[in-house]
């Protein structure tokens, strides 16, 4: 099978469609990009900016240009655009390829199979890890990819060529493309991000709730900042993540109160030598990932 | 009782001593600057960069010519050092005022009661809330202070004047200066910078004992850099703030135990409503953090 690649569709334009669209169009990777969403506002404002050339507010003509049709929204929107999208491709064999990226796998992975009765050839999971503190088109930029991970997550039934689409077109994207099943995506993810954002909203809340809390948030400083910047993040998209990831979520929440306890214990016991190993071997790892980032090309200072 | 201001020494010459001395070179507070410390290097570095006058390393004669001492070690080494100071005082009745800069109060006030039998009248604990990513005198600057907190907790027995010329000295350095009792700071302290430093390295051990570890770090990004950056600390003077403030800290990682173990019954239950919740107070509570950090001029983004 081989598939076209001159129209893509993004169905949600925002920062990161937004940023897809800048970032193929730069690389010749697809010819006419035209967007697809609720809100008409983003779309006129992505034509004006070059972004797009044209959009539609008809999800059967947007499916029915389209080569490649990416879902740029949130998980759960992504889930609910799967119900819409998919009983249509039928009526069209050998097109679009489809694909996202969001950021829980399994729940879009289950949404498709209910749907569509297995999962379909071409609709290829995927997840860039890549973002901004901005929101919206207007922050979207054709370099927000550049030596980022995008993950693919190519299931049983999956067209060997349409992963290799999409796989292309990241790579395209100037990404640095892996493959996970999903079940690993959704445990990696879990680990390094909904499970921070958990912790911070948690320890802000907690904070917040105290009796004295008025004067710990005047007391807290730069380091407090840092550490509770993802509890500035969104609240009703990362609603939905916890609940669209929650069995791998509740698995990490486990393994790190498992972990806390222990050093709890050690605290209680003054185990000053479990204590300084925990430590130790937390400064290792840290100062490791940021030496990774470091060479990525992440400089922001760490 | 009215102390002179002449002489200040500085036992511990890094860059919390360093900053102070600048800080009260510059407004005027003090007219002789002198270092204490067992790292001679230090403080002929300190000599060269103008910060202090003349170093001593002998502590009898840092005591005889001191009108105020400021330790200005981390947390156990402060205690160590009062072990060493008080005993001396006895012998001169009238001064030095002693004050120190640990993060830890309490310890500290535990420390000079057994040493000395009650509490000097001129031993006045304090912790100023600033840092910086560098450390050391040659990181030291006379703004370190300027618009941050300093935390004083003065204690029964604590002669009056004595306290009024430490909280000027401080205010001389910019600082806004606040009283606590010894326990509010300790549990406030806990809250804002000893748990979180806790759940930053248990979170980054965690994930580095995690069979694919390899994995997980490779695709954590910016969020979790900045939500990890403080696990990078200095791993032996965090075990020595964890065990010398073991009981807030304990208090501390029960409450957000607690409130993360209602979290998690809510990512169990797909309580849609009780996570929104949730993430909305802390969203709120942390933009409000933001927004006051930024009023007092620490304006890195937030």
């Amino acid at each position: 099978m081989t598939y076209a690649t001159g129209n893509i569709v993004i169905v949600g334009l925002g920062l990161i469609g937004g940023s897809l669209a800048r970032a193929l169009r730069r690389s010749g990777f697809c010819e006419r990009f035209i967007g697809y969403g609720p809100r008409e506002p983003s779309l006129h404002r992505g034509v004006e900016l070059g972004v797009i050339d044209e959009f539609t507010l008809d999800l059967d003509e947007a499916i029915e240009r389209a080569d490649i049709l990416v879902i740029c929204t949130p998980t759960l929107t992504a889930s609910r655009m799967l119900e819409q999208i998919l009983p249509k491709l039928s009526d069209r064999p050998g097109g679009p390829i489809v694909t996202d990226v969001a950021s829980v796998k399994g729940s879009l992975r289950d949404t498709a199979i209910e749907v569509a009765g297995a999962m379909p050839a071409q609709l290829v999971l995927a997840h860039p890890i890549a973002g901004s503190e901005h929101s919206g088109v207007d922050a979207s930029s054709a370099d927000l990819f550049v030596d980022h991970r995008v993950i693919l997550t190519p299931v049983a039934g999956n067209d060997a060529a349409a992963i290799e689409l999409v796989r292309t077109m990241w790579k395209s994207a100037g990404a640095d493309v892996v493959d996970m099943t999903v079940e690993q995506h959704d445990a990696v993810l879990a680990a390094t991000s909904h499970l921070p954002h958990v912790l911070a909203y948690t320890l802000v809340d907690a904070l917040s709730s105290c009796e004295n809390s008025d004067e710990i948030f005047r007391c807290a400083a730069g380091g407090f900042r840092d550490f509770t910047r993802i509890a500035s993040s969104d609240p009703l998209m990362w609603r939905d993540i916890a609940l669209a990831n929650k069995s791998a979520l509740l698995d990490s929440i486990d393994l790190f109160s498992e972990h806390l306890q222990r050093l709890r214990a050690a605290v209680q016991n003054e185990n000053a030598g479990e204590l300084l190993d925990s430590f130790n071997r937390a400064k290792l790892a840290r100062d490791e990932f940021a030496e990774l980032l470091a060479q990525r090309g992440e400089s922001k200072p760490s």
